[in-house]
């Protein structure tokens, strides 16, 4: 979106997507520790993956609403960030939709609906690998101050 | 409510909500690997903690969106079991309002707003322990078939 | 979606849309009061239009949210009784990104995001004419007793 | 809250409210072309009615939940401009409980949850004049130039 990078031609919003994503994932303890697999970012975009573990699921072997939410929330986090200006979620509905299990991947895939000033909207959904849909989730981003690999190199 | 336990004297349905939240808690390895602490479970309440931890947080030390949430949900979930009828989320709503950092202690109240049928509305408010309103959180209960503590038993 | 329709062909299944919608338009006060216009009805898919007029906005012009978002789940409630089984929003969101005003006219867009058992999701765009994105909307849906047009019938 | 008024006594601060409900009010088409009734307005806080007119219902004498939702929205636009600073909603999520019908009274009760920078959480409660709760509405707020009394002397 030409306002969020005037002058950047699409190779460059791509290159800062990814060094965006670098910064961020190199901090971001909760998708290292939960497994998480980014496989793709671009402005506006990302796509991660996640296998679902014994230790994110009940005692029926269906996984946490938790952990389907924390896996969506951190594809909207990569999305919503892509232009390396830090942004913070203000709010995030998701309306479950089917049960996933036990060894299944979770495919969380973000994309940005509408973006303006401060604010974006970013629809994420969440499928198992055969391609069931899982979780449908909207977040509200808010940019803050500061740019993403800037605060990366002081953190 | 006594529609869902006509039958029930209050010490009774507290007992209800004492014994569907204790089989819950044995096969919730989440809660459990979070480290949430349970401190009270009422019909249609729940009260729970969780100190947020290193691989809770950003490189900020800022409380990842997904753990406060996965806190919250969790508080709605022994909320809304309480009277020992199978229960799931059906969808969940969160307002982020404040950053809760490593070495605070979170806690989530979950308190039920409506009741009908099959489905419920609850509101869980995330605070610090200083006070502080982290995060409000509301979550669409539906109810499905079988007993919280009759699934424990075959879990 | 077959589920909802196995033995229809697609011709049978637009037919049947556009005779569910011929029956909630003629008993739909609401809309008609409104000036709202339908200009096409599928199976899962609605878009209608509204000229925002004096009676809609507030003392500088803006059009009312209540008006915005009776228009979008005007739209919604079309997408999801396509099938002629009768459906009702349980619940619904809507992010307002920009204001729009007197003498524009609205259009609302709603697509089906997912359907299973008795649930739906639709998401439902709404935009001006010269197509500025004015809010997002996304409803959830549930299937009750009974057929629009049987229940048009003996309206 | 203090920050928000802080020279002011709570004697001011209540007529500050009226004084803000008035200027809203003299340019508020829609809520008088709704037929509603302003109860009671104080800092954060708003109660509204409206009775079910037959405009406002389909086929089967139940009201339209884009009617129940700006009566909602009413009472949380009140609520949030008490303080006579220009807010308007960013978001607002509905869950719907239960019908209302043609010629019952809708009473609309709004409450502030969380109020901090320039964003805040308002809960409302609808529900009929015998107490049935028919709908609830989170609604998020965003505060921006102007106020609310100075802006009514020039619209």
């Amino acid at each position: 979106m030409a306002e969020h990078a005037p002058a950047l031609s699409p190779q460059e919003a791509q290159q800062l997507a990814e060094d965006a994503a670098q910064a961020m994932w190199s901090r971001d303890h909760v998708a290292q520790a939960m497994g998480m697999v980014r496989h793709d970012v671009k402005p506006g975009y990302a796509r991660l993956s996640m296998a679902i573990r014994q230790d994110m699921v009940n005692g029926h072997a269906i996984c946490h609403g938790g952990m389907l939410f924390t896996l969506a929330d951190t594809a909207f986090a990569y999305a919503c960030n892509s232009y390396n200006q830090n942004t913070v979620a203000s709010a995030c509905h998701i309306d479950f939709l089917a049960p996933s299990h036990l060894g299944e991947t979770l495919v969380a895939e973000a994309q940005e609906r509408a973006l303006g000033g401060r604010t974006g909207v970013y629809d994420v959904t969440v499928s198992t690998a055969k391609g069931k849909t899982v979780a449908l989730f909207r977040g509200k981003s808010a940019r803050i101050k500061g740019e993403v690999t800037a605060s990366f190199a002081t953190a």
